[in-house]
């Protein structure tokens, strides 16, 4: 299944505008053949909306989930974006999965990163948001959750093929190293795919690292952006072309009790 | 402290010839200042003994254990290395922590690699093998071990600064990946040292990657070794120099119930 990734410039607090740049890409996704498109975390809304952001959040009956479901329709291609989630008096920090008219099938993030995101979000229990799709699994998480290696070993137990992680990075040297390091070993120490999209530039709060990536299972990257500005890429979630690395890194069989 | 790691060329069979490698880098690294000299996985064997290690197997009572004492003793530092222990019909893949005239102190290894350790070794029950030195404490993996996120994890909630792990990496794609990003995420993720210390060169049976190294709590290296032959590194572990870093990198206290 070819995937394709959008890191993305987002307008805090103008979700029509946000809308309309996920909108442009899934067409041109679409066009290179791709069945899915991800987006960044909160990419509906910006991550730096900040203040903005209680007033934005929405149920799967929002402006921006219709947005989503419109997009989707339209380009014919699934979608994956981060946006901000009410819950009654919760907020949620979550990615939806859109296909069309299907229901959307949303990720509640776990791991919440510092005093900003608490400020604003409620952390959900950890859990498994797995989809069937072509014939692959795909897991859900967003941002800090993959740095956790036990976020995704326990969606790799449950047997996903590719975790899809849409993130805000910001620039730095843990970002440099997170993006270097990082998340190529989530992939090989589970065997699996890990596309992580980022934001590109700056919002009024944060600058970010860029550098979105996909990671095979053997630890290669079958895309990457080396700068921070708006790129979109593809790849092909394939596991039979890494079924040597498969069988030779054997981590899930062998893990045990560890 | 500051320690020492030899990648090492190791004769299989020969303890003799090993135990002479490791009193020559004893001296050396004590010249260095060092404290603590880390050698690689079964360097008392040699990785590739094969159908001699039975007979090499020993009890803490061997000559390979009382030569790494009389080792310790004679250049006045500690000395961790792998050796192949007997214990009645079992034989384990193990590493003997050595401190002069002390007890020493043995890790075996829980995470057997592949077909050849599966048909000499017995796993042991993972868990935690924790040393007290120098205000440090220092956290005993072996190999195949430290590719298994929980292993470092569980010693890291134990409060480890340091992870020493004695490893016969071999040559090849995998080796490179784990060389390149593994041991710096393996840090990283846990805000921790990790000292990772391969054979040099190749034996009978196999040929090493070498790449030797120790990554520090931010994931940087601070000691590399960048070719498979033989290497006496120094490395200071001082957690203090990266408190940046492990105020930054929260993971263990946002851990939670990941």
């Amino acid at each position: 299944m070819r995937i394709a990734t959008l890191q993305m410039q987002s307008i805090s607090g103008d979700v029509q505008a946000n809308l309309a740049r996920i909108e442009r890409a899934a067409a041109e996704a679409t066009r290179g053949g791709a069945e899915l498109l991800v987006a960044p975390e909160l990419c509906v809304t910006g991550y730096g909306a900040g203040e903005a952001i209680p007033a934005l959040a929405e149920t799967a009956n929002g402006i921006g989930i219709r947005g989503l479901r419109d997009i989707s329709s339209t380009a014919g291609i699934a979608v994956v974006a981060g946006f901000a989630e009410r819950d009654g008096a919760d907020i949620y920090n979550s990615a939806a999965f859109i296909n069309r008219d299907a229901v959307p099938v949303i990720y509640r993030k776990s791991h919440l990163f510092g005093a900003y995101e608490r400020s604003l979000f409620k952390p959900a229990k950890p859990g498994n948001c797995i989809i069937d799709m072509g014939g692959l699994k795909l897991g859900l998480l967003i941002c800090y959750d993959v740095e956790f290696p036990e976020n995704v070993r326990r969606l790799a137990m449950a047997g996903v093929d590719a975790v899809l992680v849409p993130t805000a990075l910001p620039a730095g040297p843990s970002g440099t190293f997170i993006a270097s390091h990082m998340i190529q070993t989530r992939a090989f120490e589970n065997q699996v795919f890990v596309a992580y999209v980022n934001h590109a530039g700056a919002d009024e709060r944060f600058t970010f690292a860029g550098q979105s990536r996909v990671a095979a299972p053997d630890g290669s990257l079958i895309a990457v952006c080396t700068d921070d500005q708006e790129h979109l890429m593809f790849a092909d979630i394939d596991p039979a072309a890494f079924a040597a690395s498969i069988a030779g890194n054997p981590y899930l069989k062998d893990l045990g009790s560890a």
